[in-house]
This record gives C-alpha cells, structure tokens and sequence, in this order.
C-alpha cells in the first residue's frame, strides 16, 4: 500500500470535499447530493448544459473540468463505478436551463445502464436529455461505437462545450460531440497496475519490467504482455495500432495528448511526446495543438496513452474556445 | 524499472526536445546551448529578468514555469544536479535587458557553486546578476538560511517574477522574493523511492508500507521512519513541524500548496488538502489561495508535501498578479 487515504471507504467523500474547498471559486457540491459537483461559473444565460460523469479514481477526470465554458456538472461514482442514477439525474435538475442538457461520458456498461435510466426520469419530467458515449479506446473493439472511452474524454467534452458555450442548440451540440467522437481515437500502455484504497492491493498483478500495451484504464486486457520496451518503440506500437484505425494524411492537422495515467514522471511522458511529433512529423502530419500531462488518470498507475483527433475548421475552432476550469484553460 | 524512457543518459535531452516542442508558444531551446529554456512570451520592455534553475527530475520545475510573466528562463542539469555554470551564465546572457538579472533556485551545494560562478561571470561582462535561495524545508536545518529548498519554490520564483513584470528594479525584486522566502515553510512525506532513468534502480530502498516524514526530494534523511498512517495523521504531523516553525495567529492569511512527489494519486492530494484545510479553519487560520497538485516533483517518488505561505497585502498582490506558463496560469 502506497497511498494516502484514511478510510479506503471514504475516499470519494474525502477527495470531494477537499476538492471543492481546494477550487471553490469553480466548483461546489450539490446541495443535497454529495455525489453531484456543480459549476459556479455556469453562464447566467439560457443554454444547453454539459454534464459527464463516470466511476472515480481518474482525476482529474471528471470533477477537474467543471467550470467555464466547459462541464456545468460532474456525476461521481464510486473507484471504477458507474454513478447512481438518481446522481445522474440529480445534476440535470441542478443545471437544466430550458434548453436541455448532454450526458457524456466513457462508454462503459455500468454507466450506460445508470445514465439512461437518468434519461428517462428527466424525460418524465419535460426536460430533454441526449448522450454521447466516448468511443476512443481503439483496442477495445473492432467496431468503434461498442469501443471503451479512455482519455479522448477530453477532447470530445471540449467541442461539445464549446458548442453549448456558442448558443447552439442540443442537436446541434449533440451533433458537435459526435464529430469530436468520430475523429478521436486514443491507445494506452500500463507498466503497473493501480491500487485500490479500499483494499490496499493491485487491482490485478504485474511484475517489475512488464508492460501491457492497449490495457483500459480498470485493467482491461490489452494486445499482450511482454518486456518492458525503450519508449519510442512503445510509441512506435501505439501510435500505429492509431494511425491503422483512422486515416490521416499528409497536411492533415490533429491535436495530440500523451495523457499521464497517473504515476508516469513528467520527464517520461515529454519523452513519449517527442517522439509521437516526430512520427507525425515525417508523415506530414500537422499538429495543431498539443497536450502533455495527466488528464485522465487510473490513479497510482504507470503507464500513458496517447490519443490523436483529426481536426478540421469546426473542430479547430471548438477546441481552441476560450475554458476555465482548474485543469483545463484555453 | 517502471519507466518509459529511452537510453537512460539522454532523458534530458529528449525531455527538453519534447519539452519545447509540445509548448512551444511558450519556450524555445536557447540556440547554442541545449540546457538553457527561454521564454517565448517574456516582456518586449526592459526590465529585471527571472531566472530560475536546477537539477532535472523535479519537473515541472523548473521548466514549466517559463513564460509570461514568470520565469524568463530556466537552466537545466542533469537528474537532481546542478547545471554547470555556463548555463547558468549563458541564460543571463540570453534575456539580460540592461536592468540585471535574479537567479532563484534550491539551496543545494552544487547549485550555489555553479549559480555563484555564472554571478562572477556576468559581473565580468558588465552585467549585475543578485540571487536568491529558496530555503523553506522546515526539517532539513534549524537555521532557517541554511534549509534546502523544496515546493516553495513556486511561490518564491512568483513573487519575484511579479515584481519584476511591475517593473520594479533589482533590488526591489531581490526584496521580494527575500520576503516572499522568509515567509514560507514546508514539509513533506516520501512512501517511496524514485527510480533512476540512467541505472534502472531506486535511488534508495524503502519497504511498502513504510514513510519518512520530513525526507527530501533527492531523498535527504527525514524525522524517522515509521510504518505508514492515515492520511489525516500524517498531514497533522507534518503541519504541526510547519506550525511550530512560523507563527501564525488566527486572521492571519496564508496560500497553501499540497504538492505531489510525482507518484501520488491526485485523490489523495485532495484528501490531505481536505485535512489541511479543517486544520487551518480551526485555528481561525485563513487561506487565500490553494493549489494542489504535482508542483515539484522527485520523478515517480509516491509522497507529497506542504507548503504555506504566510501573507500580508504586498505578498497577495503578487501572487496573485496575472501570469501565464505551462504548469502556472493566473
């Protein structure tokens, strides 16, 4: 155990609490559900509201980007569980503005279950709520609207809230997410496992100088397991199970994140980062914007992912909004 | 080895390439000297240039607080060295604007040697460089001058920087970070080692399960070690060192830092940040500003530490004047 929790069972409560102390100028628990972090930094105008939610123990994913032009509200389940859906729901009638809200979240079974149900009971009470599924995880599925979401997350919440933030209406930010969806894709590497701070142990086993690349962020099997490889030829691997699943070519423009999953040094993940830009580079692949860092975490885990979305003006324009939220400021 | 790096003794090298490619809107490598990051964003007006530095390992120090109206650059050594003082000397030379330079960095050996060297350098060419060593690791010595330096750095390096975006001249800068450094205390808790990229190995041996309150960031002895606590506990212990060390009356105002060693899980950064927090408020203790996160890191070392900064109205005017770097935006 290497962690530092008190009670494995409070930690959700514990972490929530600190952090909206910790970015009260961004964010504060619902009222009555503890479960719910609101924006308070939501326009004041009548818009359609964004709110993504999923299992905890990948800070800062969700929480961290609620805020300015980006989530209205958070949904928090427990370590790598789905939220309730009374939570779900909770947040829609926390933020709902008249214009309906989108749910967005990783495609995991848990949270599809819980957050249609949300849908339903919001739609007995006259409130328009639609959902898009994150779908990045390229390994995860051959068919990629049944694929897992990993750290596209980010980008896909990021064009939806932007289109939310210019006034469009819910098809027309539904239809935002969907396009940041359709052109995201994303593949990790673990070189550890996580612990759980409930039971102090590894959520599954890994030995010292392995590595397992297109493990999901819960320890979902990946290609294979073998010996720990030199960074750039895991990248190498990476980035072309990515480049073989979407098509870019020369002079096209992506943004890329090489995403920390949570207990990789800063130092290795611009290493990684270096050489995702030179493979571009050689391909005459253009990047647009670039994102290093841990974004989306699998809590002490060593391991990244990286994720490319192939950009285009709409998109472009989308992710460079202006956003204000303690992880994410454009 | 739980590492994604390539040959061990290039990390830096390739960390910096990935570095100032992956923001470079904010930082370029100087041209002739690979080990000098300079600012892309530093102010076109003359005025009293930051310069800050230290071994590599600690990312996002140094480099990440590198732009506007921060540090204007940062001179970088190899894994927890000193740069030598050529670097040091080229930084001055590269943003020198005729009003002097301030170097800040750590109070270890080797980088007052090289920092020293580089003084006499510049004042060979005419130019007037002052320094300032941060020295806010309670444990490390009971003469407070004479402390190492640790994630106090953040608030030291920005008072100065603000002082100097005013315009105020070198020695009102100097002033600053001076008063921004007797100001400012902390303390931290390793639960691991870090691992060398170069050797594959820990650079010491620390059983799970177990901590050292009070280690430092190259892993300097601590109080003592003991079997691992809960995160309340551990937060009390380490705050009652800060506490003991720096009078704090209640109204009085402080910011506080809960940084993570690389390691740490930010869930647990927001549980001890939440017991921080009560702590202070039942002391009638203020806090004006919270950051939590990996500030100052030992590369994948698991521990955090906490930093508090005793305010009055000039220290809260600057560190909260605007800025805008990778890892720092106000």
């Amino acid at each position: 155990m290497k962690r530092l929790v008190n009670d494995g069972f409070d930690v959700v409560e514990e972490m929530l609490e600190g952090y909206c102390k910790a970015n009260k100028n961004y964010a504060e628990l619902h009222e009555t559900d503890g479960r719910v972090v609101v924006s308070k930094k939501m326009s004041e105008e009548s818009k359609v509201r964004v709110i993504i939610g999923g299992g905890s123990g990948h800070e800062p994913l969700f929480l961290g980007y609620v805020g300015k032009d980006f989530a209205d509200a958070a949904v928090i389940g427990n370590i790598n569980t789905s939220p309730s859906p009374e939570h779900c729901y909770n947040a829609v009638k926390a933020v709902d503005a008249g214009k309906g809200c989108l749910f967005m979240y990783g495609n995991y079974s848990g949270d599809v279950m819980n957050f249609d149900m949300a849908v339903e009971m919001a739609e007995d009470d006259g409130i328009r709520v639609e959902t898009v599924r994150v779908t990045d995880d390229v390994y995860s599925s051959k068919s990629h609207l049944e694929r897992r979401g990993v750290a596209g997350d980010v980008f896909v919440f990021k064009a939806a809230a932007a289109a939310a933030a210019k006034g469009l209406d819910l098809d027309e930010v539904k239809r935002a997410a969907e396009k940041a969806n359709d052109n995201t894709r994303s593949m990790g590497v673990a070189l550890s496992s996580c612990t759980h701070p409930a039971t102090g142990q590894h959520i599954f086993q890994m030995d010292a100088g392995e590595m397992e690349v297109g493990m999901g962020i819960h320890g979902e099997p990946g290609v294979r397991r073998s010996k720990l490889k030199p960074a750039d030829e895991v990248v190498d691997e990476i980035l072309g199970y990515i480049l073989e699943d979407i098509e870019l070519k020369a002079e096209e423009e992506v943004s890329v994140l090489v995403n920390g999953l949570g207990g990789l040094p800063v130092m290795d993940q611009y290493i990684c980062y270096r050489r995702v830009a030179e493979v571009l580079e050689e391909k005459g692949i253009k990047i647009h914007q670039s994102l290093v860092g841990n974004y989306a975490t699998s809590m002490d885990m060593v391991g990244m992912s990286i994720t490319l979305i192939k950009l285009d003006n709409e998109l472009k324009e989308l992710l460079d909004a202006p956003c204000d939220t303690p992880y994410f400021k454009i």
